[in-house]
């Protein structure tokens, strides 16, 4: 059976474009015992993936030339011969950008559509979700009454960040890139404020005036200038949580900007980058207290759905400009 | 009586120089209840004090221009209108730069010289032994077989964070800026290997070839493009202490350098500053640990001293330009 993918063409230089992809038809291999057939209904796309499109080192491997990409995703099994596994099946897992893969058992899970969306898994209930929960919770700690500020806000991971902070009683200020997300995040998520970072003349200012107390916890999801600005703000004692650079992603040169540690140093800081692999053993942990507060009406949730399994490659450089609100999410 | 003090003269730009300092005769006040005269046998000189010079808000409050400098001294008392304290008693504290002073009781407090000799009070036995066995051990939590890079190693605190990291057993390398100060940390002080970050045409690989199984953990009293080149080493949960930036505290611009950011969340790297106030509560166990391993052998101390009052101002000025090897002393 014919079998449509998409593969790295090429990798970038800067930000990637229709040129670093490539659409395939490849024929499918037969079932051996242990693989599964299946076909996915729903892809997540998420900043990190630019990162796999470089060589070289890093906390998950690269993409390979010529390979398809591959990311988190919702699938339906279509045949199985693995045990514990049927037609019909709705499971997760990280998978190829294909419209139907040969997979192996171990790489699936099984979920519960009853108890959410289908597509919350790769959001809410899924990696973002847990992004959000142990990067603010585990490294940043805050207490009720702390000042925290997240960037990248109207983003999968920063939305929820955002109402995570709230239901510790801190005041939440997030960055974001248009009134409408502003207005959204303001109304609708229970932010108390959020700094357009693309009208402000002095951004730094605006931060402080978002932020009369200073700043006690900031949760990083875009780096760069935002970030600068932020970290003039901070106060004594406060933490950093660095999930995302995104500002930096599609840089060609080395980034530059004004050294940090000085900041650091005499306001006593921390500073602690993640992944969320990092917490793995505690996914059920987190994913338990995601879908209570879900279930409370004390999280809300957002997605912006893009439709068809052609339009993955504009969903994912979508991230790069803003398109999305919460999670960016392609069905197929 | 009269009393000579050394007072600030302007707030420098960049570098200190003589102009930065002048020299008052001064008359001492009367003792009230409470006060206690003393005078000054050693001073510690620290690269913290010129961050005091600056005018705005830090974590410790900045000299005053026309006002005496202080610091960390040892001191006999002359007189005393206070309890517990007798004229012949050996005192610590801060001190203002002066021949003789007139303090409260608070301010002091006595030492042991039977346990060690006066002026490790103002070393291994003071703040700089604290910052290293704080900073390095509840900071960093060194494994033994892990490796830990300390720069500034012939510093103060370097030294000894050095054989702190040695007596974990862990593989210790420095980076220091003389031949001399790297035969006497290997030989002498137990240090695996030592970079000179001032001979290397390239550190970062410099610093590869000492860490062939990367950097765990790094110890950082300078800053600047040697903590690029350590950072650019740096090991997947690898931990990093701000302890100091010596390389940046007589610039006159914002520092500038690529951004750590990246690389920190990446590799999931922790960076806290830090300043040794935040152990106050647990500074008798530091001290108490830092005795015990100095009368068990287990480090090794060493001072730079230079003698006089009047040569006060240059043994701070010869902190910038490495000068010291261990604790810089003055003698009074």
């Amino acid at each position: 059976m014919k079998n449509k993918q998409i593969s790295l063409a090429s990798r970038p230089k800067g930000m990637p474009d229709a040129s670093t992809f490539q659409f395939d038809s490849v024929e499918l291999p037969a079932l051996k015992s242990g693989d599964i057939l299946i076909q996915p209904t729903y892809f997540s796309v998420d900043p990190y993936m630019r990162g796999r499109m470089n060589a070289g080192k890093s906390y998950i491997p690269a993409f390979e030339v010529g390979q398809p990409l591959a990311g988190g995703a919702v699938a339906k099994v279509i045949e199985s011969q693995a045990d514990g596994f049927a037609a019909g099946d709705v499971v997760t897992g990280s998978l190829p950008w294909a419209t139907q893969s040969v997979v192996s058992a171990g790489a699936l899970k099984k979920i519960d559509t009853n108890l959410a969306p289908a597509s919350y898994y790769l959001g809410i209930l899924g990696m973002p979700g847990l992004t959000a929960y142990f990067g603010l919770l585990d490294i940043c700690k805050p207490k009720a009454g702390e000042t925290v500020v997240v960037s990248g806000a109207a983003g999968a991971v920063g939305i929820l960040v955002g109402q995570i902070a709230k239901i510790q009683r801190c005041r939440v200020v997030g960055i974001a890139g248009s009134d409408d997300k502003i207005a959204m995040l303001t109304e609708s998520f229970g932010f108390d404020a959020v700094v357009n970072y693309k009208t402000s003349s002095d951004l730094k200012k605006s931060i402080a005036d978002a932020c009369p107390d200073g700043v006690d916890v900031y949760f990083d999801n875009v780096g760069g200038d935002v970030s600068d600005a932020v970290i003039a703000n901070l106060n004594f004692h406060a933490r950093i949580s660095l999930c995302g650079q995104i500002a930096l992603y599609n840089t060609t040169e080395t980034p530059v900007g004004p050294r940090i540690q000085p900041m650091l140093l005499t306001r006593s800081v921390l500073m602690q980058g993640f992944t969320i692999g990092n917490y793995s053993k505690r996914f059920s942990e987190g994913i338990q207290q995601l879908a209570t507060w879900l279930q409370e009406g004390k999280l809300h949730y957002t997605e912006t759905t893009v439709n068809g399994f052609d339009a993955l490659p504009e969903a994912l450089l979508g991230l790069f400009s803003g398109q999305n609100t919460g999670k960016m999410i392609v069905q197929v």
